[in-house]
């Protein structure tokens, strides 16, 4: 079974695809300086990778989200709950924690299920 | 390779199936106020999903343990060491977290084998 | 599909794998007061388990790593980055926890892929 690696770079890997499942890294977008523009930025970058690895958010299995201040639970799920209609949604757990910059308000790792070894990943640049 | 969702929610679901491995949510349970009720309670809960995915807390590969307050350590353990014993345990990792509510002190989300995909998991309601 | 435990101990296993993937505990390490003395020690503790399961460093999916205090965050990527040099590294998400004793500095939890079903772990005391 290989290793596929989405956008590696000499610290991590923004993902990697093995055995039929794709583990991303947390992902955090300092881009907006709120919850909610936080979350949107993210889940569009997870969009993204989770596309180059030749899958879509309709297929997660797992998420992990961390908040730098629970208090803004409501306002990272309004965005969350948009982005997962219309689909049975993954399992999930959130919990605060202090990010690796003050900048960051909300961080979100997720674990997909890939596309079957015959259907390759897209090529990434 | 099929995705079974289990009790899927409309922000998540309580546990996802996928190429023979569960994914659990992170549960919590605020019916007893003390860290050893709320761990009791839990492991009820993630017997039940395990249950309702077909399989169980002997065959699990990892846990996540989430504490409010991290010197509530060994209370927490007590319960969880007898949950676990007659079994292997899964790998684990135990960090303090604030949690979505206050009243919630301990959170637990687990990976688990699942049963073979001739062994379909049961119907749930 | 069938579940090997890496040092089964009473309350959790070092490590466990499964379908190709092998699940590490959180590994902490105090025989240094500092972080990238205690990083050190714990890849050291992951090099031997990821062995123990007939895996190595090179075949790493995912990184979870926790920090006592985020602002270690450098000190511990300088040794990571070491560590990981010369492979294309896994997805990884760092955040800030206080840690299950006062002590530990960090902490450490990673999946792997897991040699095929034909290559049997080495069996460990």
């Amino acid at each position: 079974m290989p290793i596929t690696h989405i956008q590696p770079g000499r610290r991590m890997s923004r993902a990697v695809a093995h055995a039929g499942v794709v583990y991303t890294a947390g992902h955090v977008d300092d881009s907006a300086p709120d919850v909610a523009g936080q979350t949107r930025a993210i889940l569009a970058k997870l969009d993204a990778v989770l596309a180059q690895a030749g899958t879509d958010k309709t297929r997660l299995l797992s998420a992990n989200i961390w908040l730098a201040d629970i208090s803004a639970f409501d306002e990272m799920n309004a965005v969350w709950d948009a982005w997962v209609a219309g689909s049975e949604p993954p399992a999930r757990a959130t919990v605060e924690a202090r990010l690796a910059g003050p900048q960051y308000r909300v961080e979100i790792a997720v674990i997909a299920a890939a596309p079957p070894p015959n259907r390759p990943a897209r090529h990434m640049p």
